[in-house]
């Protein structure tokens, strides 16, 4: 097996990563209710991304669907073959997609363990197939959506790529077809999921944990977290004095501070909550990462799905200046 | 990229694999229906690999699904977390199944020439991701299907596990993945898919094509094909005097010939048909892919789905001595 290092050299990206965007699994399904996608959100978003791809002064035209399998309810689909005869070569923006689970594959891995290992026993493997199954079901509707808006996009499991971890780190990771993917024009769509464990048998592979990843090997330009808050607050949310932290500040040795708005006490710890059923450590893994993609001179902006202020995020528009009237956290380097 | 003999030397199997299936597009879909899964002979096919599986004497005790995820039109699936928890650790026969794509992916795939390669054309770039929908989506279903009768499925698609080819043959598929699944008690699930090649962008990987590759890599005991006619025919099995062919033997120069019955002409060309939305070459490929695999000294048995022909064959009875009433084609080495 190839180590990291390897793989790296094997990566032969030809074009520029614009924007790798996470798709939170609580801005895509209803976190409540088993297995249940947020349809409206996750439509939303997908026109936010055909958007935020476009090359400034290329004419889209008519969006041309990429789903042509029939759909649960719905009459047949037409596969508009003609349409596509007349489309020029469009030019875009490179983006990569990963998405959490949400309500899927969190029962499958708590009920089992399946992130603490010990594959031997049955009911962690049986928890491995059924945390699989319902997190690439997840992964196959988000591509089907975005495809439907136009999107090219592509299911890329983690667990199919042979991506390995061991002590839950990742130990083996080949970009290489995702880099592939993007040189061919597509948009490569992975997410969380179970995968093999060298130290404990298996393990889950976050969401979070895959964006860094990727962030250090291609280099995006800027980084995307889509959740379902305005961003990450001083305490949590719900709470009725919950302040949104605008700007925070990563330092050399990885600690972080916040510099917008002054809070009163800017060493205090940001108070966070972790869900009793979210397997992969919630908001704290989240800025953790956040900061550590930062620290690699990659802006980072989380920012709810489906506002306006996210299709900003996600256009690039904040690059050089954040408006005053932009609600979301920023995460950057300090210079 | 690494080559196809490197990876060979990356697979460290420690267990060795009873039998290759493969699950042809015309057993387990609706052939003449768009996306129409044939419900009743995939449920039988999933509980024929359970029992062959099964290790003889090895009590497998009450079936335990893996599948936990919900399904349409279903009540709410229990996860029987602690009917597993009293499960032994069973031993079984190690399986691979590759499924074809049937009336899922030809229709998009022919629609717009993804075998024919092409990425730059808008039509072909939208059939690729058409296809790996309509592909991946019957793969999910398969992987539930067989997780539901207690088999521990996962799904890996040939283009996520980074396989491609050149001038339409496989130049490299690392098969490490597999090898691992099957070192750690799981049934990988691999199909026909579409993948990039370096010579004309992409094309169109066969399930036929997988499994000589997965042979010639692994060496399984045996390999199944199960199809929804009783075996390999001399004509259209819909003639009315159509004979199927019980054995079929492979000489060293990669020639083949019917051995039993005994033919008037044994030289003739077997007759067959290729319809005309196969966009992978039908039965013309399968004999002359089986013929590959029997030509590594693995016996190919082609036989009729969810009969009791296709679960002996599946079960290894077959292996030293054809009775005279088990009904299907056996494609063998002459040594």
């Amino acid at each position: 097996m190839e180590d990291e290092n390897q793989s790296t050299s094997d990566v032969h990206l030809t074009k520029s990563i614009r924007c790798i965007v996470k798709l939170g699994g609580s801005a895509i399904t209803c976190k409540t209710e088993l297995e249940r996608i947020n349809e409206e959100s996750l439509e939303t978003v997908s026109q936010h991304l055909r958007q935020a791809m476009m090359v400034p002064g290329s004419s889209g035209g008519k969006v041309l669907g990429m789903d042509w399998s029939k759909r649960p309810g719905f009459a047949e689909t037409s596969c508009g073959v003609d349409d596509f005869r007349d489309q020029p070569a469009l030019g875009f923006n490179h983006f990569i997609v990963v998405h959490g689970a949400g309500s899927f594959g969190h029962f499958q891995a708590s009920k089992s363990g399946v992130h603490k290992g010990s594959l031997n026993q049955p009911l962690v493997k049986a928890g491995f197939v059924a945390t699989r199954i319902s997190v690439t079901s997840l992964n196959l509707e988000i591509v089907r959506a975005l495809a439907r808006e136009g999107v090219p996009s592509l299911g890329l499991s983690p667990f199919a790529c042979g991506w390995l971890t061991r002590e839950r780190n990742i130990s083996s990771a080949d970009v290489s077809t995702v880099a592939k993917a993007i040189d061919s024009g597509f948009v490569p769509v992975l997410h969380g999921d179970a995968v093999f464990d060298a130290s404990q048998g298996c393990t889950i592979l976050s969401g979070d944990v895959i964006i860094r990843h990727l962030a250090e090997q291609l280099k995006p330009e800027f980084v995307v977290f889509l959740t379902d808050v305005l961003g990450v607050y001083d305490r949590p949310p719900t709470e009725p004095n919950a302040v949104l932290l605008r700007e925070i500040e990563v330092r050399e040795d990885g600690s972080w501070s916040v510099v917008k708005p002054a809070l009163e006490n800017t060493n205090k710890k940001v108070e966070i909550t972790v869900p009793a059923h979210d397997t992969t450590g919630g908001m704290r893994t989240k800025i953790s990462e956040a900061a550590m993609i930062a620290k690699l001179g990659i802006d980072v902006y989380i920012v709810k799905v489906a506002t306006s202020h996210s299709l900003r995020a996600l256009s690039g528009e904040l690059k050089d200046n954040i408006p005053e009237d932009w609600l979301g956290t920023v995460i950057r380097f300090l210079r």
